[in-house]
Parts: structure tokens; sequence; C-alpha cells
């Protein structure tokens, strides 16, 4: 069990509310901590139980004996992030609370801010941080989106490993801590039912997908300047990507599994895109007017290696959509034919949900019973519900306890976001096509799968 | 639809009365046959009620319309089967009741009798049938067991081939008629993810298991010349065996099935055996004292093919055995482990349940929810009973089903029963083990099961 002193930059936030401090909650009541203090830091002036009283709806079932010993082990500093005074009074306030609950200062930054402001905090947070750092304390935590482009991430790389060592920087890809998104690997490399067949000689496509129902809700401003391939793409998708598509790493752990990713990020190309933009987003507050943000992208994707020769990989996500859904469809070639007739329409399927009811579904052919020679196909279905207890952790808790152990397997290195910005940054945009909220995105999608022979599955 | 004129010989025996009438049955009701008589022939004095009647409590939610329907159209006729005059009122019966039901005269003589009888029989069928031999009819269905070794089966397929073209004989297995049986052809040479890891490249081994939980219910004349390596390996499991490892016949259908079939059978040898008796065996009306008639066998088998080099296959069946299950077991073999620590304790298994609830299972790894690294085996499952109508096909009705079309795939041809016969005319016995009933077999099954190094699936 752990002692660590939690400061969040940025705890007047949203991520703050909704993630971090209920992340938090959960590793208090699960006593996955066994002593702490949490210090939240932001510009404006606010109480700390102001900051946990907004977090309690994102808590279901929370207890109040937890939430006592939160408050109790909080506290709260105003905190200008280019003022950098205030830095001093986050020390004195550490110091405080570090010599008054007996903690060895094991501090957590976690920067819960813009990327903007990631290199002055970063900076200051070294300056001003008496602690004696060790070989891997403190850890600083690195919201995403890590830069806008590949020059913003590098320029933000190279600053920041001025002032701290590769192992305490952590920048987190949220996707990575779900718990469908770790078992990739160890669905791939675990079973020998798939990975002999994982490569171009039995796959034919794989389709990443990530519909959402709701709009930008009220994030204008922000998301006007990134849209869907800055602020999913980029990230959770090409993420999904290396997962599914890289080499076997030497080992499921850690730096192995980011050299792998880096590796397979390094050898994709996007060759063709078809973005679109639902009706009535330049009326969105923040959004600028004639704004040709995208609110939709499909792009296929090219992977230059052996393992992936002449296999597309297609992603499709976008804003207010029929169905809000995350998942993987990797879909197997044909087989030769035995049948006399009635040979299968489809192929064999493996899907992999993210999101909703996170699990795992191989739809294989089988008899239709009664009828001779006659072929339907069923799902082997696995639904992690079916397994999962109550608590299982949220992605939020799972990446704060990997911060804690030290385990860097389930964060994104400075080499994997800039291969991933420098593939995105290559995309031409084009035209932004409009489309209907609560479709499937714009009409043009069809002539675009055509000519690009996918078929979505259904 | 068709026209057809039953003719069971044997028809006052149990399997008249539990299968093939009640296959009949539901033929009638389903309307695959349109017009029909049945005639029922045995040595004792009989009247048709009775027999149909006996049948009643065979079929579920039966309707008297249809039994009323199959009164009227059947007919009993008392025969000695080796009184040949006998034949000559036969043939006045169904020339009389063509007549009347306007039938085209398709027969199928179905002989629901003791082996020994068959040549008797299909002599006189042939010599005292008038009706015009066409390219196909009659047919004639033979009940299992075919002969009671390689010399007699050998004896009667040239006896009963120089009486009936080979396209009019049908040998019943009845497994074969099994809807998860004829599936295994279909999931294995349908299905991308499973066609290329079939072989000895990926897997370990494979299970044929055949538990009753029942003894051997009074037929204990029969089974004590018998036991249970004739009574059910040299056909259901061998025939099992062969659908599982056949290489991928031209077509999936009739005669390629049968020489893909034909093909493995010879290549399979019994390389080791073990045998027990239950306690009480021998005091079983009909047994003889003292026999040595084994009710529980295991054994493992090779395969002399290229796909199948090193790979056992093993059997195990028994009667009052602790469970009552039909399934096959295919074990994949370990992946690599990639893991750090919590390396998979066990491989993937394929499962075909045969019986109860038909279906398939595929046993993959995937991470514990929660847990860093740890591994588990979920089930991918699909339980036929889940699109299956109650109305499904059992075996017999889809054998007969099969006999009108003249489908030969479900039947077994006389090579496909002398390579079985070979294989267990092979099988040298020694000392046979008793055990308890209820239990999982003799005790000296786990020494047996160490020294073959398989790991029975639980």
């Amino acid at each position: 069990m752990d002692e660590v002193t939690f400061v969040i930059l940025g705890a007047t936030g949203d991520l703050t509310a909704r993630k971090i401090i209920p992340a938090i909650y959960h590793l208090v009541e699960r006593k996955k901590i066994q002593n702490f203090v949490i210090v939240g830091a932001a510009r404006k002036k606010k109480k700390i139980s102001t900051i946990l009283n907004a977090s309690k709806k994102f808590v279901k079932k929370g207890k109040d004996s937890v939430w006592n010993k939160l408050e109790k082990h909080a506290s709260y500093v105003q905190l200008d992030f280019y003022n950098e005074d205030h830095y001093q009074n986050l020390q004195d306030e550490l110091h405080r609370l570090e010599h008054k609950f007996k903690l060895p200062g094991k501090r957590i930054f976690y920067l819960a801010t813009l990327s903007n402001h990631f290199e002055t905090i970063t900076h200051n947070l070294k300056k001003y941080d008496d602690k004696k750092h060790t070989k891997s304390w403190p850890r600083v935590v690195y919201e995403k989106p890590f830069g806008h482009d590949l020059k913003s991430a590098k320029v933000l790389n190279r600053h920041i490993s001025r002032l701290f060592h590769q192992d305490h920087i952590y920048r987190i890809d949220h996707y990575l801590g779900k718990e469908s998104v770790e078992n990739i690997s160890i669905v791939r490399f675990t079973n020998r039912v798939l990975e002999p067949i994982w490569n171009a000689k039995h796959i034919e496509s794989v389709q990443i997908i990530m519909n959402e129902s709701i709009g930008i809700e009220g994030r204008g401003s922000f998301y006007d300047k990134y849209g869907a391939i800055k602020d999913v793409v980029q990230n959770h998708m090409l993420q999904l990507l290396a997962l599914v598509a890289m080499e076997p790493p030497k080992r499921l752990f850690g730096k192995y599994m980011q050299d792998a990713k880096v590796a397979i990020l390094k050898r994709t190309y996007v060759e063709s895109v078809l973005l679109g933009q639902y009706n009535g987003y330049t009326r969105e507050p923040g959004v600028k007017k004639g704004s040709k943000t995208e609110t939709f992208a499909t792009l296929k994707l090219s992977l230059h290696t052996k393992r992936w020769k002449g296999v597309p990989f297609f992603f499709k996500t976008g804003k207010f959509l029929k169905s809000k859904e995350t998942r993987i469809d990797v879909k197997f070639k044909e087989v030769k034919c035995l049948m006399l007739n009635n040979c299968p329409t489809d192929t064999n399927f493996l899907t992999i949900r993210i999101q909703p009811n996170e699990g795992i579904t191989l739809d294989v052919h089988s008899k239709v019973p009664g009828e001779k020679s006659k072929i339907t196909t069923v799902p082997l279905d696995f639904s992690q519900q079916s397994v999962t207890a109550p608590e299982t952790p949220e992605a939020y808790e799972t990446l704060l306890g990997d911060v804690i152990e030290g385990n860097q397997s389930t964060f994104v290195r400075h080499d994997e976001i800039e291969a991933s910005w420098k593939i995105t940054d290559a995309i031409r945009k084009g035209k932004v096509y409009h489309y209907r909220r609560g479709s499937n995105g714009p009409l043009q999608l069809q002539k675009w799968s055509k000519r690009h022979k996918i078929q979505w599955r259904a």
C-alpha cells in the first residue's frame, strides 16, 4: 500500500470533477492507497470542499466516511500558472501537509490543463519543487491532447525531457486505461487460436469505429481548434490501431509495448480521408463562423509492414451519430467454399467492443438446424459484464494506480506521440461534407466506402 | 414433396417404437412427405395400431390428426425372416396399399434388426420385390451394428452389393443425423478462423468423450457379445474422429465426404487401450457368468498423416459413469508466453458439444478485469438451443429425410465400415478393470492418462 501526495493542476476543471477526484476516491475506498493528501491548484479562488462536492455525483454509491477522509486530507491553493511566486505557495502547502500527515513526499503532479500551459507549469514545478528528486519521483502526468501538431509536440517533449527523466513522465491517453483496451494485447498474444492468423494472409481488413451520439457539449472554443482528427484520431484511434497491429513485443509490459507500438505507428500512412460536419455545428457557442472543422472523419490507412501488406485499416468516428459505440472489427478473409451451394455470404469477424457492453465476439459460420447445408453466422460471445465485479475500475482509476506503481505500459511515450502527430499532420483535408444529426455521417460515405471496397460491419 | 412406401423389418422392436415411427410422424406432420404407407413386418403376431400406440409417448405434443393419418396409412404383415413365402405376403400387401393410395412404389426397406439377419432379409427382399428397380429405388436401410467384426462386415457388404447397387444401400450411424455432428464439417471448413489452424502445428490433442450415466438397460444378451468397443467406438466415435480429422473433401457432400472419411480411417491406429467393467455387470440379465466384456474403454489413437503427425486422439466412453455427455475437445498448443508473469496455465480449447446442450465453445484467454496482467479463461459460447426452433429434427427424422432425398452424405459407405472394423479388430484387449457405478471409470485411468500425457478437459 502506498503513501502519495496528489497535486492537481487545473483543479477547477471538468476533468478533475468527473474523473480525477472519483479515481482517487476509489483508490482510497479500495485501500489501494494507505495515506495521502490531495492538493488542488488553479487560477480561481475556490474551496477544496466545493471541488470535492462537485465530484460526488460522479461516484455511484459513494460513502460519507470516504468523502470525509478525502476532505480531511485535501487542500486548495490558488495558483496562476504564470506567476512563479504561486508555485512557492504550493510548495509551502505541500510541506505543511506532508509533515502533518507524515507523508514521504512521493508527489504526483497531474496537469489537467490545456497543453499550451504544459511548458510553463513543468518549468515551474521543477524549479520550485524542493523535494529531493529520486530515481522515479516526483511523477508528472500530462492530460491529452499533448500538443496540437507534430511541431508543438516535439517542442514540448524536448522541453519537459530536459526537466524530468522519461521515467517521471506519464502522458495520458485514457483509452489505455480501459479494461477492454488493455485486453487487446492479452487476447492477441495469449491465444493459440488467434495469434497464428493475425496477419495479411488471413485478415482482410481492420475497422476501428468510434461513434458518439452527442455533440461537442459546450466545448466549442476548444473543439473548433482541434476537430475529430486531432481530438480522437491522433490519440485514441491510433493507439487502438497500434495495439491491434504491433509486432509481438518482447514482453507485454512497459517499454517493450511502447517500442512495439511506436514501430508500427512509424509505418502507418493515411491513404484517403472523408470529412464531415454536423448541421448546425457553426452555430454552437465558441465555434468560429464559417468554421470548416470536421466533427466526422473516416480514414483509410495502410501499414507498410510484411504482416499487414495489402490489409487496409479503416477508421470512422463522429459526433452526433446514430449510435454511441467504440469497437474494433477484424474482418477475416473468405475460405475456399466447399459447399455444393449456399456458400457463406460473409466472412468471420472478431469484434472487440470497447463500449458499451465491453467484450469480444467471434462470428463464425454454423449450420442452420434442420436445413441441409445451409449456413448461418453465429456469435461466439463473451461479455465482460459476465465476469466483471461491480467494482471494476474505470480508466482513470487504473491509470492513477499505474502512476503510483510506476508502470508506464498504459501511457504514451514521447516517440509514440510524435509518430501519431506525423500521421495526422500528413492528412490533406479537402472538402468537409455536411450531415444530419443522428445519421450515419455524410451521404458521401457510401460512395467513399464503395470506392475503397469497405463493407462496414452491420 | 414425396410419396413413399416405408417397410420396417423388425417392426415390433424397440428402435421402431422409439425412433422410426416418431421420425415418420414428424415427416408427415411437417408435410415433408405428401403421401405414404407404412408397412410393419416382424415375426410376432401384432396389430399395427399397437405398434403406433407404443410410439406415442416418444412424440412430444403429438397431434391426433397426424396419428390418425398414420394409422389409416399403415399396416402390419407377420413375417418370419427365414420363410420365403412370407416375403410374397409382404409383396401382396405392398401392392394392395400402393394401389389403394395411388403410390408410385418408391419403397424404403428399413432393416431394424440384428445384423445376423441382414443377409437373408436382403436376399429375400431382392427376390420377392417385384417392383421394377430403377436407378435409385428401392432403398434399403441397415441399422447398426453392421456386422460384428471386419470379416463379417466384408461378407455382408459383398453379399448385399451383389443384390443392390451402392446407391440403394444406406448404412445407418444415427450420430451422422445429429445436427451437431453434421455441423462439424461446416464449422471446420467454412471458418477462416479455424481452417488454417486445424493441424498438428497448432493442435495438441483431440479428445472424444461419450459418457453414459445409464447401464445396459436390459440389453444384456446383445451387449455382452459386443461391449463398448463394438457398440460405440467402431461406429459413432470413429465417425466423429473421421469428421474431425479428414482432409478437406472436394465438396461437403455425399461421396466426397465418404472418400475423405475412409481415407483418414485407413490411416488410423489404436496405440493403447484401457478397459473397464462396472461392478455388478455380470449379474445383469443376459450377461454370461464371468464375462470379460468391457462397459468402459479409453483409447489412444494415432493418425498417420502429415496433418496429424504427433497429435494423439483420445477416446473415452462408458456405461454408468458420473455424467451423460458426448463431446469433442480440440486442445490447442500453448503460445509463447510474453507475460512478465502469470502465464496462462491452460491452453485454448474448441469444444463441440453433441449432447446435451448442443453447441460450440471456444475457450480463450482474456484479462481479469481490474487486475494487472492476470489472465483468465473465458468461454466464447454458442448454444444451439439459442437458434434452434423447437421443431428441429432429431437424428432419425433427418436420416429418413436423407434416404427419401437420396442423399448419402449422412450414411456410412461399405469401405468406411470395413476400415472402422479393421481399426477395432486390431485392438489387443488385455485386462478389464472394475469400476464403481457413477464414477469416472476405473481407478487405473489416472495412471493411464498420466502415462499418455493426456489432461482431460474438466
